[in-house]
């Protein structure tokens, strides 16, 4: 990855290096390893929808000063030789003696004082993407090193995006902005809604996706079940809600926004509904500020919900977005992560618009010094209708 | 997910419940946890693009006797009990003082004896999808049981597919044939190569995968730099050999092959490189029977390339495929697993072109007892040209 093909400049990467650093400082990490995709993108740049294949680990070290070093299967070092890393080591994988533990330790030991401290994620969100067998053997080689969590420092970093990293994200709303502007072309009374979700994705991709790396949605009487299931055939009926949730992803980056459409004229219960959630959502969007906490932004979200006398569901009304489809933090009661300026986040909250049916409503922001801005194009205030 | 809906029944679950149970005894493995999503799809049916969001831990337990409990987020209980497990246990996640660890442990202590076993996939091509600090809180809340290694019972139970799982397989590699038979529509010379992957993914959903899991490939005079990079911007030109490498998902199942297009008239070394190619997964589908290793079938095909005076590519040539992009085995020369019938395949034969270029060829196959059936349609002899 160049600047001139989409990259990111190496400059962008060294800063994030830095800021990572900086907080693995503060918390006494001498070494930080990283295993997942978002993480491995974030540092380096390496950008691959290889991983969908659960055969091979990957591994980025970040020592406490100087620069990452990858230890990679031999498959990835095309790729990852594009990029700004300069040292790369790779192994045969997948090998059953040894799947790169090796290796690992060995680059470990030039990093890690004899008693140092080893970083990686093991808090909430996280997980390390490799066997767990093969961390035991990495800690039995580097001890008496030993692996603390770095979960902190990590976040520390993620979590406020560069300019750069806005116009990605921006770019990607851009996409299902104007893949939403023509879901009436496809999506309408008697059509199913597996054809629906299929359609929807095709629109994402004509109107730049490079994939559409999470689709969600629903249909039913005034809203949806649940809004995790995949669709199935059953075709939409006048007096449905049909939600559709998109995670387009460009250039590595994601955008995280639904829309609702009410199938032929929306009920009373229906816009109501989404008049309450555009409400609340306003009073995010004129409220958020830096400082604040996240659980705060849940409180106006659900105060103006109820304000409207509707039911606000259980759960998060938004989380972090960037290189991944969900970050931290969660806007919960029981986050009390405080608010940064250059925080991207989505603002999601949702209703029960009668027993074991709800609505959710979102847009994606990028959290400035003085409110938030809207990446997202404004959903309308009144739902919008589809013969 | 009911039979009805495109699901699986029960009973095929039962089966492989069952399937896991055998391989739980013989390990004497007590309880067996799984977090993954091809794992918890497997055992439950368990089907939601959800998984994109890092933000909650997911559970299946799997006793030595009985039914699986669920212990899952509150915002998938709809879903998951639209299935066939019974007992579902929720939480409301994300909760940053106990996200679902004290639930899990609950349900473990019902079904761990006092020094029980608690089984996790910690082998080659796994990881625990949770956080590291949850694993090692609930260990302790689970303590005297101690946790041990599982991959075999989930190995055994999941290389071998159903008929029902190779149909749906089957169902995947049609979408991927039918997309692969257009691509002359889109792609050729001029044609910028992130257009092509775009139109590519959408000629997949038009033959109705539900979702594009995978997609890489390349292109360059006479093959491809590697295979795993995205799209970039380049234009296609004459002399180039055009690689696509389709995971389509159909009903939770994905197929992954690919296909080599010339773009003008392919010189001397990509049509011989393609001969040699197609002539070790002749050789690979000649000599395929349950009761070889997967290094024997390895063997097979490096030998062929060998004999039409081809070099081979290092690493794999191919591994297990369903509800993963790639499973176990690995056709490897270091991978000794026993082939077995029913397991579902890729043949990946690759060859180095010219230092630097490479190019791979891939079948899908279900192993019968007397050799492969193909599941992806064979693919031309003769390298095809796109102008």
């Amino acid at each position: 990855m160049s600047c001139e093909a989409g990259g990111f400049c190496a400059d962008e990467h060294r800063r994030r290096v830095a800021a990572l650093q900086r907080g693995m400082t503060a918390d006494g990490i001498d070494a930080l390893l990283l295993t997942t995709p978002p993480d491995v993108f974030y540092v380096c740049g390496f950008l691959t929808r290889f991983w969908e294949s659960p055969a091979r680990p990957w591994f980025l070290l970040v020592p406490a000063t100087g620069d990452p070093v990858a230890v990679i299967p031999a498959i990835g070092a095309p790729l990852m030789r594009r990029g700004w890393i300069a040292d790369v080591r790779t192994w045969d994988a997948p090998d059953p003696r040894d799947d790169g533990v090796g290796l690992l330790a060995a680059a470990l030991r030039e990093m890690l004082p004899p008693r140092g401290r080893l970083g990686a994620p093991m808090g909430a969100e996280t997980h390390l993407r490799m066997p767990q067998a093969d961390l035991a053997r990495l800690l039995a080689l580097i001890a008496p090193a030993t692996l603390v969590d770095a979960t902190g420092a990590l976040r520390g970093a993620r979590e406020i995006k560069s300019e750069a990293e806005i116009a990605r994200i921006r770019a990607a709303c851009r996409v299902a902005d104007a893949a939403f502007a023509g879901v009436g072309d496809f999506a309408g009374s008697g059509r199913r809604l597996d054809d629906v979700f299929r359609d929807f994705q095709i629109a994402l991709l004509r109107e730049g996706a490079d994939w559409v790396g999470y689709l969600a949605g629903g249909a039913g009487p005034d809203g949806c079940e649940d809004v995790i299931s995949p669709a199935d055939g059953r075709e939409l009926r006048r007096g449905d809600v049909l939600m559709l949730d998109a995670g387009a992803v460009k250039a590595g980056y994601f955008c995280d926004f639904d829309r609702n459409f009410a199938i032929g004229g929306p009920s009373d219960a229906a816009r109501r509904a989404h008049a309450a959630l555009h409400a609340a959502t306003d009073a995010a969007l004129s409220a958020a500020r830096p400082g604040m906490r996240a659980c705060d932004l849940h409180g106006v979200m659900a105060r103006a919900l109820q304000a409207q006398g509707a039911a606000p569901l259980g759960g998060r009304f938004g989380h972090g977005l960037g290189v991944s489809l969900t970050e931290w933090p969660s806007l919960s009661p029981l986050d009390e992560t405080p608010l940064r300026a250059g925080m991207v986040l989505t603002l999601e909250p949702g209703v029960e618009v009668a027993p074991g049916r709800i609505m959710v409503h979102e847009e994606n922001v990028a959290l400035r010094k003085d409110g938030p801005e809207l990446l997202s194009a404004r959903a309308p205030a009144e739902l919008p209708a589809l013969d």
